[in-house]
């Protein structure tokens, strides 16, 4: 077959085979409890649903290819956000709206991306973001993050770390897999070491609004020449429907698009009239009833979760995430997440699928089920965990 | 900015800048004819769009992730489609939904091109293709194709362009911008001229059942070693939805479903649900009777262009494309093209943005809107030409 070598050193998720053996006990008849999946058990919020129902009514079923940057009336919206929540002025010019973040992030880093060129990448950290890196001829450097730093890069680690090939660092906050985030004090304080280095900036707001420990923000506000990648996915509820969005830095956005014209045409047409609806102040009150859902799942969770001896040490400020330690244990929790799934029937992430900094000791558990389900995989987990 | 080298060096499409004039002459309240956009002004078939409806209610508003590789039903309908309508077993392992053929196309590439790898390419062809090829470190050796070999690739052509570096070649048939077609003979002929070299063959068939000459037909029947690219946007008129597919060699397919979860993670779930009813028989009789305006569409405004003076020199057998000599005129069709917005409210598209190879003469028309609007469209270039 003769593979490009950027495929063979692209690895396939673990939980990915975790998540078969999952459904092959379901369909024997199992009652699985499924945390390993970053998809809240929501249906799309109502008016976002009616708003895709009104465009097909409205249009006739004309169902055509939108501008490749997304629909005008889409990205001034996404604007009017940014200016509404976040007090940003930001030109819809700036705005690509993407087939969901995953394009987002491929799009920059093919624009950005040299052969050769590094990114400073955290070590836990979502693992797209290096396999995309690798996948336009760049290479990862690490960042080693622990709890410590709130498993979040320093300006320290900037320092030691950034190289000669070194092109920029990437951010996610709140972060997957651990749920940590950055105040805005100290993205200011990174995007200024990475900008006197002459580096780019991207950070990764996908999880924002998804806040239980403060107010949500964007690094906008302190960065305004940063890489922004969104996704209406988590906090809007629209993982099914693949959109997302980016701001690029003054200048970017032209040679991105054109870059999208040949790699996506646009994205997919009913999403975008149905995220207008998304934005809307109408929708808030429903988004943020479920964000308080969320909040009082992850404190059930949590709760439940030490009861059963794992260690939880750094706080889960946002997302749908708690990535455990469960040194006390196992060195190996890619076979204690396959001793789960069978003794407990509980599914969960290796910390391996995140990186190589001390994940072999760690899982991730999405609190995306309802509380009784949660309290319930947590009694289960206990008791694997008291058997060994 | 430091743009990446891929970057600067892929060409947005010429037709934009046109396609921005065409609006804003729209906008100053004139009668512009749209011949530039591949694209029908066809609705969403009925019964496509009834089962997206059918998805939303049956499934409470949920709209998750799929699968990667696509819902496990799509993967069979369309195994079930190649055996139905073509004749052909495949087995549904060997099938990936993916977010359009653009997305289908860069995962082949993603995958089989090692940095500095040729591809051959038909010139003129879909620009996209030698876009995505440098996008992932790779060469275009281009195959200059002319009339005389119906704007098609010969194996003549392969054995005297084949080069040390060469991967393999790439087929579209229907063809954009010629709307020709490679009957199963010579697509045998070509595969096994590739086979011999231990090259690799890409077949676009996404204009496949957009026939009019002649029954449609799949490249699988005589390479089932070659990569299929299809769609659903053009026979099966879902342009806006973003839904293709793949079919991937023997052993393939696992590899190129690794990336596209890191690329992609799934293709749109509402799409997925509505193409289902796309492949029934129950549809087919609607998009066989779509086919047939087509045809007579391609039948008036290739007369009526006939008398306008511009030489049709190819037989246009498919898709919905003529593509135009106008060397009697000029030999500059970007601004013959900008002549005809501008003095015949026609708008069309340069033969530059397909390739390089006698390009400067041609023009490509989508004969994707209504006869009496395709006859005014003629009429109004020819009063133009005529004028010159």
């Amino acid at each position: 077959m003769n593979l490009a070598p950027r495929i063979q050193e692209i690895h396939p998720f673990r939980v990915m085979e975790l998540l078969a053996r999952a459904r092959a006990l379901q369909a024997q008849g199992h009652d699985i409890i499924h945390l390993e999946v970053g998809e809240p058990d929501f249906p799309t919020p109502a008016p976002v649903l009616e708003a895709a129902q009104r465009f097909f009514v409205e249009h006739g079923g004309h169902v055509p290819y939108t501008p490749t940057a997304g629909l005008p009336a889409l990205r001034e919206a996404i604007a009017d956000y940014y200016a509404r929540r976040f007090g940003v002025t930001v030109s819809p010019e700036r705005i690509l709206v993407t087939t969901g973040a995953s394009a987002a992030l491929t799009l920059i880093l093919a624009a950005a991306t040299h052969p050769g060129d590094g990114w400073l990448i955290p070590d836990p950290g979502y693992p797209c973001n290096r396999h995309l890196v690798r996948t336009f001829e760049g290479q990862t450097h690490s960042i080693p993050v622990d709890a410590a730093d709130n498993f979040q890069p320093t300006v320290a680690h900037v320092e030691q770390l950034w190289r000669a090939n070194t092109r920029g660092l990437m951010l996610a906050t709140p972060s997957n897999p651990t749920g940590t985030v950055l105040t805005l004090a100290q993205i200011a304080a990174l995007a200024e070491a990475v900008r006197a280095r002459g580096g780019l900036l991207i950070v990764d707001e996908i999880y924002q609004g998804l806040n239980y420990d403060g107010e949500a923000c964007t690094a906008l506000s302190v960065a305004p020449d940063a890489f922004i990648i969104n996704s209406f996915s988590k906090y809007f509820g629209m993982t099914g429907w693949r959109l997302g969005w980016l701001v690029a830095p003054e200048g970017w956005a032209p040679h991105l698009e054109k870059l999208a014209q040949h790699l996506y045409i646009c994205a997919p047409t009913p999403a975008q009239y149905a995220a207008l609806a998304a934005l809307s102040e109408d929708t808030r009150p429903l988004l943020e009833a479920r964000r308080e859902q969320l909040l009082r799942r992850r404190n059930v969770f949590a709760k439940a979760l030490f009861s059963s001896g794992l260690i939880l040490d750094a706080p889960p400020q946002g997302a749908f995430y708690l990535y455990a330690d469960a040194a006390p244990f196992t060195d190996d929790t890619q076979q204690l997440a396959a001793d789960l799934l069978e003794q407990a029937h509980v599914a969960c992430t290796p910390g391996i699928d995140f990186g190589e900094h001390r994940t072999q000791t760690r899982l991730r558990f999405a609190y995306a089920t309802d509380e009784a389900r949660l309290q319930e995989a947590a009694e289960r987990i206990a008791r694997v965990l008291q058997s060994r």
